[in-house]
């Protein structure tokens, strides 16, 4: 069973971090101890940067609060929502790593079917390093995945697959449900496991999740921006699917895959409907008119690098749905703003330098 | 668990027939006596029409050899394969019933997790029922199925679906490779169970395995044509690959769902894999310029019934693949006759009729 075993050495043990944003303490992390000790950890702290976060001693992180962002990114700092867990896109900006793991901190370890704990960062790792499949779908899900392949039919000049840029997990126990909803079905838990990691289809959105998130920082990491949410702003909860949008488009448009399904973690408690449903009824209607926009967003050609795509889309984003709601306009100047600090903190030549793309490591 | 019971009344009796195409007795139907004893079989004799093929007792059926097929047609019986079990779609033009499940001789019935026997007969049927999601992906695959629903972020307009035409089902045991996968791995078994269902979705093609497969008559069935195999052939082994790339493109034109996944059927028998090199190698180069050819193909808004899709298909196939073999040609001719055979069983008025999409009984 894909990724429910401790492997001896942790895999990319210095190549990756562990986001997480948070407002409490992290006692959580107990729980994933086993798996999580061994990376450098990169907490986003939201709210009052005066309370004291206690991290589980062992760990290696470094904490970052209001005023440090405030401090780092001067006034470029408006670009990172305060009051919502949108921040930890901070986090992504100063990682020094090829790879990000981003977690909230009311998930926990899930189990598989077989009862065994699940190292979720280790199946997002492999996820990440086996290429992905966005050109033409395969019936028998991941064919690079041990006892499984490519089915008759499928074209052998594309069995390469691409570059993952993105691995989307799950979550077992309270699923991911907007507010109504969780008004409409305050009981419903996800207790399925389904066995199968796939690759989510050139042309295709979804709903990203950021709760159990992982991603290639080299390929993607510029679009990983999730927005203006919380204080100041007319919606929360949305943070993950604007970027969720954002990266499809480009990752489509650069011809990298995303991919979705395993690992699941255990979600461990449902938010406040009532407080949700403030947070995203404006997100309610207003995805009904981003979406298609999104899904008929084009980037020219000449957009070859990340940013160059991800400013493109600003561009059209302030030109598009200004028109929805000027909170766009601010979106958009907010997006490029990200990029200007992004680039900052990342200057070319040092850490990110050019997206290196490679298929990993295959099968 | 879903598929793996027996209901007391079987789920549409009277509207859905068994194809079976076979060239030996039919003795795999005892293992599915419990599921399929209640529905009508269509049995298509394959080869020498002059071999009597045993039917277990108590099986309610009708049987086509070669020589009904060219009495029944005439000379438009070219269109129809012999000597490869693409002469099955000769049981869809017959059929007088809404919806068609397809399964070869070699399937049986497969095991659940749990132990259980699966009805894919049942599976197949409450996926046709139920929509599909063909515009945004759901992470949490079939939102319709119990204990899931759509996740946050999904657009409530695209919430009610599209209506399901094609239903896709899985395997078990033997995995369905092409030659070259069979050659290099021949012991390889396919022994995971994946508990989903998802839609295929819109401008995403997939290769379409005959094997365990149903539609809806009424929504795709002229499509559902397996093309020209076998005897006097260039090509065997394309014939659901040729109608799942047509049916994909026109489901896609006009607004209709394709499912994938559950139900699993055991595959008992890998075919000859130098067998199956030799039907398949123009095959395997032609399909490099084919898929590209599907990708991109685009009906015109004034195709609105699937007889003019697949029509304006056949002039596109005519016109752009006649390069990559001559083969292209005869074959976008046998396209038309195909139609016009359709047409000449099923008269607008009777049976077929106009195409009534309805998006099922939802939840």
């Amino acid at each position: 069973m894909a990724g429910a075993s401790v492997t001896p050495t942790p895999l990319l043990k210095d190549e990756l971090d562990i986001v997480i944003p948070t407002i409490r303490n992290l006692d959580f992390l107990e729980m994933w101890r086993p798996f999580f000790q061994p990376y450098h950890l990169i907490i986003v702290q939201d709210g009052d940067p005066l309370k004291t976060i206690n991290v589980p001693e062992g760990f290696d992180y470094e904490l970052y609060n209001r005023n440090d962002i405030n401090r780092i990114l001067g006034p470029k700092a408006s670009c990172i929502s305060f009051k919502d867990s949108a921040c930890r896109c901070f986090g992504y900006m100063v990682s020094k790593k090829k790879y990000i793991y981003t977690i909230d901190d009311d998930c926990f370890v899930a189990k598989d079917p077989s009862g065994k704990d699940i190292n979720a960062l280790e199946q997002h790792i492999k996820n990440l390093l086996c290429p992905s499949t966005p050109h033409f779908f395969n019936t028998l899900y991941d064919p690079y995945r041990e006892g499984a392949d490519f089915v008759r039919g499928y074209p052998f000049s594309m069995r390469e697959g691409a570059a993952t840029a993105v691995s989307h997990g799950l979550w077992l126990n309270i699923p991911d449900y907007d507010a109504p909803t969780q008004l409409v079905k305050p009981r419903e838990r996800n207790t399925r496991y389904v066995d199968a990691v796939m690759t989510i289809p050139k042309g295709t959105l979804f709903p990203m999740c950021g709760m159990n998130l992982a991603f290639d920082r080299e390929l993607i990491g510029p679009a990983m921006y999730f927005g203006l949410m919380g204080d100041g702003q007319p919606i929360g909860r949305y943070d993950d699917m604007w970027a969720g949008w954002c990266i499809k488009v480009i990752c489509d448009h650069l011809g990298l895959g995303v991919k979705t399904g395993l690992p699941y973690i255990w979600h461990s408690k449902a938010s406040n409907p009532f407080v949700n449903l403030k947070k995203e009824y404006k997100g309610i209607y207003w995805q009904e008119e981003i979406i298609p926009f999104f899904q008929s967003a084009t980037l020219p050609k000449d957009c070859t690098s990340v940013q160059q795509c991800y400013l493109e889309l600003s561009k059209q984003v302030k030109e598009k749905l200004s028109a929805v709601d000027p909170y766009f306009t601010k979106l958009a100047d907010a997006m490029v703003t990200w990029i200007e600090a992004w680039d900052e903190l990342n200057p070319t030549g040092e850490g990110l330098a050019k997206p290196s793309i490679s298929n990993g490591p295959g099968k």
